[in-house]
């Protein structure tokens, strides 16, 4: 019989035990401090009509978005993001939800990418948001989520830049700009990747008359610099910041700080990590005021941000948060011949019950092979009842890091165990 | 503009938070009882090249697969199990993971049904495996895992129905049946959806002689009557079950289980509620001893068994399993004027750095409105401070449920709510 390759496509990964520990920490840290700020979680389907899908971020974005036809001839689409899922699932659902509405959402989106390094085609986002308030303390929480979900996975350099697209356009606006302020921003974002003269080339190009003076008032970071334009929002914001105890150090006031998607209205946000720059954006959103115009006629205001799942990861190994992780169990019983395997099942059923995380070896085999596999998936505790043990209702625990062992009675196991845990 | 309606693919399904909350429950306890008898998980791609997913279910299971092309004309499919990602996901890695391996999966998969009621084309599996030794202590776990698994779900009357394939296969061929076992176990698997008669003509159909007397000898589930066969692995492995404590109430030896798929070698399993017979299997598998037979020539046995959770959450939710169910979110605190804002969002921060799971209003607006949103959302607290409260450095708060409240100082709040948690 022809022997299939057991490949995997490019650009989509697959995850063994090891890599789903780190996995697993990182996404319950994250839905434990969302959990805490008020935000339950939704999921939306993977298969969907594609016209819910497609033509939400014009050309390119179709041409990436996996579309296809079904059996029935019906055109089918995998999620290129979360938010439009989330646009369509609040429009069909917002008159039984409470409002406003807090929700995350930690699923997998697919982008049509030709396979090159660094690409992926199948990848996790982690999107909050809350919809429903006009209330500026919504964009405040949305930064205290920010700063305690890299506070709490120990990024020490992280900076939150914030800007208002309100403020933006003001400034566009008193250069002259007032019909393609979009496309100006999408220049202006490129300040960090194509850098001061390449912009100011593009500016000119695209008919700005002061480009120096427009790159030079946006990047000094400066309320006071910015007199002449109201900043009343952005102040009001950075002061709900404050009282919610996020660090001046955290936040900062980035008025060239644009974000090339066009739904935002208000405040934006995009974190960088100075430990991890070649990482570019590790968590970015804003406040948008007509999200789900798509799929309701009702205006709905909100704001919200997308964590990159992956990037945090690849940030996280990097600094060596992962090394000394475990997999799930903590104690290997060993089977030590064919007549004792009775007396291995008994302690397996006794530490299993009370809760222990154990294993049972499944042949007599040596117990230096035994004990192999121990070490192999790095399992703490050995136990091993041998006729003597048995004769005297004892059994021989050993530990494979400091090589000590114990022979203690079978009532004292689950005891010692315990003790260990605390 | 056009408003596109905002509604799902028939057959798929999205969970709001209520929803969520059930159902990460469930998984949440699977997960843990997975863990504590030591499997791990592992997660395997959506996108698959369609050579590694098609051809494994025949002319039927490929066409309920969905597969497609992609823009580069490569054919694509989505997974229609989780036992055949398993498979290739193993036999590209065996050689770096601990053997015997353990793991556990839960993943969504797909069918491409005709909609219709009750047929998902998107929903979710479950499955845990041991593969790598031919060990009967692994069919004994996995029965343990499996009582576990009902237990702690507190399903009351749940059997365990076990057979042997080879103990079938002997029967069969005392019977003079040795060419079509496969076809003539299908048949016998209709039993309690066609009856006795309708099989009894199928099986003669097939050209069997004495299907009566063969209905007969494996419908009295007693291993005594099986006295001419040899029945050693079906004992060894109930005595391995007993050692494990497994009730003999639970497991129930059934000679014409029979389970349709043909990878099956030894001890198969079903799991039945007698509380919801309707929804038929509610976990089900066997041992295999080829089954990466496909994508690789090294020969593997293992045993696993599929968990239907999908059919689990209806059979508790029928029992009222989550009639008290709340949501995330434990605490909400109350913004009584524009010039308390502050102090809220004071409180606010004091209770999640706390670790308290607290939600903040977002608007100044009547209690009521306020207090409202707290029913919606089930939360048992909410706090309050006007200008009197603020003036002593005090708080109330209230108890949704009781109707109660109590004014207490600010220093005093995480100690409160600690104490509730007690």
């Amino acid at each position: 019989m022809k022997i299939i390759e057991p490949i995997i496509l490019k650009g989509t990964r697959e995850f063994g035990p090891e890599e789903m520990a780190k996995r697993n920490l990182v996404m319950e840290k994250i839905k434990n401090i969302f959990a805490r700020f008020g935000y339950d979680p939704i999921e939306t389907p993977i298969l969907n009509p594609a016209e819910t899908i497609l033509g939400k971020y014009g050309e390119e974005g179709d041409r990436l978005t996996y579309s296809f036809e079904d059996n029935g001839k019906k055109r089918l689409a995998l999620p290129y993001d979360l938010t439009v899922p989330f646009a369509r699932y609040f429009a069909a659902n917002w008159q039984t939800l409470p409002l406003p509405f807090k929700r995350y959402q930690i699923q997998r989106v697919w982008r049509a990418e030709k396979p090159q390094k660094g690409r992926l085609r199948e990848f996790y986002q982690c999107d909050i948001d809350i919809i429903g308030t006009e209330s500026l303390i919504a964009e405040a929480e949305i930064a205290r989520v920010i700063a305690t979900v890299f506070e709490e996975l120990n990024f020490k350099n992280f900076k939150i830049k914030i800007n208002s697209r309100r403020l933006m356009n003001d400034i566009l606006n008193s250069f002259g700009i007032t019909e393609n302020e979009m496309e100006v921003m999408r220049i202006i974002d490129k300040l960090a990747k194509i850098g001061q003269e390449a912009v100011q080339v593009e500016l000119t190009k695209l008919g700005v008359e002061n480009p120096v003076e427009l790159l030079d008032l946006i990047q000094q970071n400066s309320i006071e610099k910015l007199e002449n334009f109201d900043t009343s929002e952005v102040e009001n914001f950075l002061e709900y910041c404050k009282n919610l105890g996020i660090s001046e150090e955290v936040i900062e006031f980035t008025p060239s700080l644009a974000r090339g998607l066009d739904y935002y209205t208000g405040i934006i946000f995009e974190v960088v990590s100075k430990d991890n720059p070649e990482l570019g954006s590790l968590c970015g959103g804003g406040r948008y005021d007509n999200l789900c115009g798509l799929f309701s006629k009702e205006p709905f205001s909100g704001v919200g941000v997308a964590f990159g799942f992956e990037r945090l990861m690849i940030a996280m190994e990097e600094r060596g948060e992962f090394e000394n992780l475990t997999l799930n169990s903590q104690i290997l019983v060993t089977i030590f011949d064919e007549k004792t395997i009775e007396n291995s099942l008994k302690i397996y059923e006794l530490l299993t019950t009370a809760g222990l995380n154990t294993e049972i070896y499944f042949e007599p085999e040596k117990l230096k092979k035994q004990f192999k596999y121990a070490d192999r998936k790095k399992i703490p505790f050995v136990i091993v009842q041998g006729p003597d043990e048995k004769a005297q209702n004892q059994v021989t625990v050993k530990s494979l890091q400091s090589g000590k062992q114990k022979t203690i009675s079978i009532d004292q196991l689950i005891t010692f165990f315990n003790g260990y845990e605390k």
